[in-house]
């Protein structure tokens, strides 16, 4: 059976920066295709700086046709305003391919970081180190391109091990 | 000097269910247009979840052809993943309206209260019986879409008081 390639967009949803990244993967072969960041300009109001990485995420997704889409979720914590701010950006990173009737998976965090470094409480730094690795063409220029090509990674790797574990089934029965 | 009718939107988000309603301002004169609710399905995912928003409000704001847009503000409190979720349905109601390039203003609820029922602290049946007054003919059947029809009074009434005190320094000048 020929192994068909998948294109995935990773995103790290950030209200200042949202960070993109591409892949294709080929059963387990990855290869960079292209990352970047979308920003917004904080001196506009919170209904244009929706606006502003709504069209910059919606110009990465016709540049690049990605067939899935993996979005990092947000990371609750104590600071109210801080997860409030995340979680705007975030429903736009989810919207957009929503809108274009992709599929969209979420990871956590710590998963992100224990598939991609094999922990899950690794260093900002250590994740952009193995992106290199797993990536060698990749040159992502900031954290955030880096953190949503390790999303990219992670959904490659899982949704391999969801596929093979789906084979095994069917072969059993 | 002739007053031209403003046709306002207000918008109470929520995940489950947003709020809207539409008045027209003419100077100090009110009256009801229409309101609603758009809903998402609780089964579907949250990308999903926020398509459907997305397509409900771009489908209101089509209808009505409002000339400006008010959201009310999110209430931050003390349960994060309920605040989180608030965020991701604000969002989509503040990208909406942004999209079709119309200036978006936003409430706090304390406000809202305080400028319909006259303090800060009023239930929710009193926000909606006052709705009833100040709009005999609009019957909204939901507490969403009578939540939204106060934030449509409310920037009524501050966008008026505004204008007043801009005529006032402008001839003072």
């Amino acid at each position: 059976m020929a192994i068909r390639p998948i294109r995935i967009l990773g995103i790290d949803p950030g209200l200042r920066r949202t960070g993109w990244g591409v892949v294709v993967a080929e059963g387990s072969r990855l290869s960079f295709v292209a990352c970047g960041c979308v920003e917004s300009n904080g001196k506009l109001s919170l209904a244009e700086r929706l606006r502003e990485l709504h069209i910059g995420l919606t110009e990465v997704l016709e540049r690049h046709a990605p067939h899935e889409v993996a979005v990092e979720e947000t990371f609750v914590n104590k600071d109210a305003q801080a997860t409030l701010k995340l979680g705007h950006a975030r429903a736009i990173a989810l919207l957009v391919p929503a809108l274009a009737d992709l599929s969209v998976a979420e990871y956590a965090s710590n998963l992100v970081k224990k598939t991609v470094v094999g922990v899950g409480h690794a260093e900002k730094a250590q994740v952009g180190a193995m992106v290199r690795v797993l990536l060698p063409k990749a040159t992502p220029k900031t954290a955030d391109a880096a953190d949503a090509l390790a999303v990219a990674i992670t959904h490659a790797q899982h949704r391999q091990a969801r596929a093979l574990a789906r084979r095994v089934l069917e072969s059993a029965s």
